[in-house]
């Protein structure tokens, strides 16, 4: 099981009253939880800096209807093999595609991978949902 | 179909140069093709701040061993309703769950799930992967 | 004079460690210096996207040889005069000159300035520094 | 003299029309310098994750009554001396001042500075401005 370590923080009056404004708004319902949350997106950024193995999502936005665009995507996605965990398929429209994978790799290869997929002509956008394996936070 | 049109754009000589280098190490095979996701790009960062429907992922970490977690997710996820559309569930290891969700929706809705999501205790992490509809663009 | 508040605070041993390293790679002597300052980051994120007033610094890399450049940017801080408050100029080399803005008002207003001292042909970037006036933090 | 090169791009009908509306928001007076700025925000980014030497600005903003903080600001400022090249100062108000530095070096150094300054007690916050020296763009 999990240990939990208890330590004091002091903070001025005011600035205590903001933060008990915003995360109320965000809908935590106490402050343990946020600054955690904080503490740990403050460490998955710097997985992504400098860590060795990251995890998250990219979405791809395309138009089905390009020639040979679906047959290249899976080249490059078996080429990237074991960065792609899974991946989801939406039809937004007639026309746009909607394809969500989940990847978990090198920040470098991710990256790279996200790169490749947005590079092939019919893909309209890629963005990547940077997180984390969960492993060290 | 769609139609396309053609023009004329002015390079300085050597940001020309730094630019097919960039793009090749890319995986872009033209200079089109780059310069249209460019442009996407920096639409798609508006979507964001003024549009109203934008599409993308929510990829959230969790350690599912929390009592109750997964019921309150659950909770939100329906209040959410109308704004996602899917989610694929991948077991990270012994203690780490990776989901993630196909959204839709404003900007501030999506916005909103997210962050009320990410403050549910045992929730690690949660990132989201800013994308598109295609519709416009 | 400030009061300062002090409260109780519960960390996973393990995330614990990892903040505590993380914050002495970044020169922190005190684990509540470091909250708060997470605390702030997140307050002055919120400004920029919701606030009244913000305070910051806009970088202005350009090529002083082109023509008239010069009067463009100075035409356009007057358009702005009430949201600049002083600015300094470095010869970066022969070509190259880094202008410094020091900026102060609503969020969009800066954020058009930026804009529109980028658009100016010459103008080789511009990057803006996202600060706070201090007074609500 | 800088030698132009122009060429043709293609672009979907309607994205042109997106594009066009978003330069004339933006205040471009022309497409060619609305796709170079494009590419060069692009080249800005590459050389803060990989290259060898960027510019730009840290503004900070802190309370100068705290006791020593002045004192330390300017130790930290000589410990990474090279790296700064001269400074605004301004009162923001009776508590709060802002000053802005100019800087050029390494992105990690930068980076560093720009952490070790906030991470002083009564620094309230710090932004970093990410530019470029113009030299390879």
């Amino acid at each position: 099981m999990t240990q939990l370590v208890r330590f004091g923080v002091s903070l001025e009056k005011e600035l205590l009253g903001k933060f008990d404004q915003r995360i109320r708004s965000k809908n935590y319902t106490n402050r343990s939880e946020a600054l955690r949350d904080l503490i740990r997106e403050d460490l998955v950024r710097k997985e992504w800096q400098e860590g060795k193995e990251v995890a998250g999502s990219i979405a791809l936005v395309y138009d089905h209807h390009k020639r040979e665009l679906v047959n290249k995507l899976l080249d490059i996605q078996h080429d990237f093999g074991t960065c792609i965990i899974s991946s989801q398929h939406i039809h937004i429209d007639h026309n746009n595609c909607l394809e969500i994978l989940a990847v978990k790799g090198s920040p470098e290869k991710v990256q790279r991978l996200s790169d490749s997929l947005k590079a092939v002509k019919g893909v309209k956008h890629s963005a990547l949902g940077m997180s984390t394996t969960g492993k060290d936070i």
